[in-house]
C-alpha cells in the first residue's frame, strides 16, 4: 500500500546530534517485503544504564516479556529491533526464537545476555522466521555507525504504519556537551495488527538513579502514556532510556533541572509526532483538565475525552459539540460538581459555572475547530490538579484503513 | 434528515398486548419539528409500583436526578416523555422547568408529586421551554387511550435518532394473564448530543418486592448494561418498571420462574434492538467470553473486545482479525494465562490452547463474517463464568452521521 504522509507531519525533522560511545547499523532482513530496511542493530561502546517501561497489556509480545525480565539488572550493551513481525502469540515458537537471537548477540558480540535487549514490531500471531534475522547478525556487527544519516535511517526501518519517522534532539545549553537524542515509533494503526509505539532515548548524562528513575517515570507518564489515538493498546509497546557512561558530562545541580527540562520537551516531541501520525488523523487535539483533585482524577477524565468517538467525530466535523464534552466528563466517572465546570475552545469560553451556556461563541468556535491543531480546556473547579493528553480526531479514513487492512 | 431505516431492523414487530390499568395518551408539543409527535403521557388507573435503574454518568439530566430522588417511595402514578429536549446541563433553569410540569401534572390529576416520573430524551444543553409542554397536559389528560396502536404511537414519539420504534409483548404460559409489555428508543447516535437510552416496561403482575428488586437489577444488568454502541455514555438513560395493580395476577411459585424468564426474553428484546439501530451499524455482534475467574472478569474482557474500534472495524471488512481479539483480551487488564486462550468466530476456531493458532480456518471466517449476525467467543479457561455483550460493527457511517450532526 502506497501510503501519503500524514498531513499533520512536521515540516521538518530537527538534525540528529551525535552522542559519542554509541553506533547503529541497519538492513533489510526480509520481513518487510519490497527490499525495505527492517533491521536495526544499536551498540554501546560500553555498557550503558538502562530504564524502560513497557505495556500493561496481558498478553505482552516476547520481546517485552525478555525486556522486563533483564531491565532489573540496569545494563545494557545492545539492542536489536525489527519490524514487520511482532512476536506476540506464537506459542513456545516465539519465546524459543527470541532466545536464539539473543544467544547468537551474546555470543557474537561477547556480552552477557542480560545486556542484550529486543524490540519487535509487527503482526500479531504470525510465526517469526529467526533465520531472517540471526543471518544478517555478522553484517550488522560489522557495519556499526555513528552519523546523522545512520540514526534517520534507523528510525525510518522500525517504521511498520507510520508514515514519517520519528527523531528528535535536544543539547543542553551550560557546558559539557550534554545531549539527549530519541527515536520513535508510533502506530498509525493503518494495519493495526501491528499496532505499536516503541521508543529508544539515548543520553551522554550520568545517571543519578534514583532521581533518574523517578523522573524518567513521572516524564513517561506526561508524554507517552499522555496520548491516545483510539482507545486500543499495543502488546508491543516500550520506552527505553539509555545513559551512555562518559566521565566528562557528570551534570551538575543546575544542570540536571535543565536536563529534565530538556527530556520532557524530547518526549513530548516524540510522542506527539505519534498522535500526528495517528491514522486518519486531519487535526492535532489538545484536552486539558484544569482544577481537579488530584492528578489522576484530572487524567481520567482528559482521556474519558480524548477517546471519546462522538467527541473525535465532532472535532473532525469542526463542530463545538461542547454537548458531547460535557456526556465525557460524565461518563469518566470521576466525582465532579456539574455546577462548576467551564468548557473553552482555544481561548472561546463555550461554558461558565454554574451550568451558563455562552451561544454567542458556538460559530466562533465552529471556524476555530477548522485549524489543524486545537485545544479543549476543561475545568472541573474543585481542585488544583490539571493534566493534558494528545489525541487526534476520528476521520472517515480511519475506519477504511482498518476495515480494509487484510483486502 | 431522511432516515433510511436499520439494515438490522426486525421485520416485524410483534403485537402489544393490552393490561388492563394503563394507559397513554400522545401528541405534538413543539420540541420536533415538522409536527411529529413528541410527547407522551403514560397513566396508571391506580398507584403501581416501581423499581428503576439510571444512568450512572456525573452529568445526569434534570428527569434522571428528579425520578432518582422520588424512586425510594416505589409508587408511580403517571409518567410524562419528551423527545427534543433531554433538559441536561441547563443550569437552575432546567430543573425549574422539571418542578412546573411536575407540579401541573400533580394538580390536574390529584396525585402527590412524588408518583409523577419524567423522562426526557434529546438535545444536551438547550434550554427546554417548559410551557410547550404544559399547554399539552389538558389535552394529554383527555386522550388516554389503552389500545396497541397507542402504544405503538407512544413507542415511535420517544424516538430521536432511532431509526425503527422498539417495543416488545410477552405472556405467561400457565393461567390468570400474566403480561409484561416493554418500550424502549435507543440512539442510533445519529445525532449524539441526544443520545440517550430509555425504556419503560409494564406488568400486571405483583411485585415480591425483594425478590422482584433482585431478580429486575440481575437482568437489567445482563440486557441493557450489556449492550454497547460506541463506548460513549449517555446522560439521560433510565430503564423503569411498572407493576400494575391486579388482585386476579398474583404470581404462583412455578409462575414466577415463568415470569422472569419472559422479563428476560422481553429485555434481551428491547436492548438488541438498541444495539441493531445502533448507527451505521451493518452487523450484530455477540460477544461471549467464557470459563472467567468470575462473571465481572467475563464482563471487562467481553466490553474491551465490543468496544474496541480495531474488532468493530475488522468485522465491518469481515475480516477474521483474530490478533485484534487478542489486544483487546490483553488490553482489558484482567488477568489471564495467554496459553489457555481459545477464540472462535461462529463455530470456528482460529486459536486453541497453547497459542496454536489454526490458519486453515481464516478464510472459512472471513466468509462467516459476511452474515448480519455474528459471534465471536473467547474462552479464557481459567474458570466457570461466562458473559454475553451485544455490540454492532463500525462503519463509515458512524463518522459520517457523526461529524455532519450539525450541518
Amino acid at each position: 500500500m502506497s501510503k501519503k504522509i500524514s498531513q499533520l507531519a512536521p515540516r521538518k525533522l530537527k538534525k540528529i546530534e551525535i552522542i559519542k560511545g554509541i553506533s547503529v547499523s541497519i538492513t533489510h532482513c526480509g520481513l518487510k517485503k519490497n527490499n525495505k530496511e527492517d533491521l536495526i542493530l544499536i551498540k554501546l561502546d560500553k555498557p550503558a544504564d538502562i530504564l524502560g517501561v513497557f505495556t500493561k497489556s496481558k498478553t505482552p509480545g516476547e520481546p517485552v516479556i525478555w525486556n522486563k525480565s533483564i531491565i532489573k539488572n540496569g545494563k545494557v550493551s545492545v539492542i536489536l529491533v525489527n519490524s514487520g513481525n511482532a512476536n506476540v502469540f506464537n506459542g513456545s515458537s516465539g519465546k524459543k526464537s527470541l532466545i536464539k537471537i539473543v544467544n547468537k548477540l551474546s555470543e557474537k558480540l561477547g556480552i552477557p545476555k542480560e545486556e542484550v535487549f529486543i524490540g519487535s514490531t509487527g503482526v500479531i500471531g504470525e510465526p517469526l522466521d529467526e533465520r531472517k534475522i540471526i543471518k544478517k547478525i555478522p553484517f550488522l556487527i560489522a557495519n556499526l555507525k555513528n552519523d546523522s544519516n545512520s540514526w534517520l535511517r534507523a528510525s525510518k526501518a522500525i517504521m511498520t504504519t507510520d508514515t514519517f519517522a520519528k527523531t528528535h534532539s535536544e543539547k543542553l545549553k551550560v557546558g559539557n556537551n550534554v545531549l539527549i537524542n530519541g527515536i520513535a515509533k508510533g502506530s498509525g494503526m493503518i494495519n493495526p495488527n501491528m499496532a505499536t509505539m516503541l521508543s529508544f532515548i539515548f543520553t551522554n548524562a550520568q545517571f543519578d538513579s534514583k532521581l533518574f528513575k523517578s523522573k524518567f517515570y513521572e516524564t513517561v507518564d506526561k508524554t507517552f502514556n499522555s496520548i491516545t489515538v483510539d482507545s486500543d493498546t499495543s502488546t508491543s509497546d516500550m520506552v527505553l532510556f539509555f545513559s551512555i557512561k562518559n566521565e566528562e558530562t557528570k551534570l551538575s545541580k543546575s544542570q540536571k533541572k535543565d536536563f529534565f527540562i530538556h527530556l520532557e520537551k524530547l518526549m513530548t516531541e516524540l510522542a506527539t509526532m505519534i498522535v500526528k501520525d495517528g491514522e486518519g488523523a486531519s487535526k492535532f487535539i489538545r484536552v486539558k483538565v484544569k482544577g481537579a483533585r488530584s492528578f489522576n482524577d484530572a487524567k481520567v477524565i482528559a482521556k474519558s475525552i480524548a477517546n471519546s468517538p462522538l467527541v473525535k467525530t465532532a472535532i473532525a466535523g469542526s463542530d463545538a459539540n461542547w454537548g458531547r464534552v460535557v456526556m465525557a466528563v460524565g461518563k469518566s466517572g470521576v466525582k465532579i460538581d456539574p455546577k462548576k465546570i467551564s468548557i473553552k475552545f482555544g481561548k472561546l469560553t463555550i461554558l461558565t459555572p454554574p451550568k451558563t451556556f455562552l451561544p454567542k461563541n458556538l460559530s466562533k468556535i465552529d471556524k476555530y475547530l477548522n485549524k489543524k491543531e486545537v485545544e479543549i480546556t476543561v475545568s472541573i473547579g474543585s481542585g488544583k490538579f490539571e493534566w493534558t493528553i494528545y489525541t487526534c480526531d476520528f476521520t472517515q479514513k480511519y475506519i477504511t484503513i482498518n476495515k480494509d487492512y487484510r483486502t
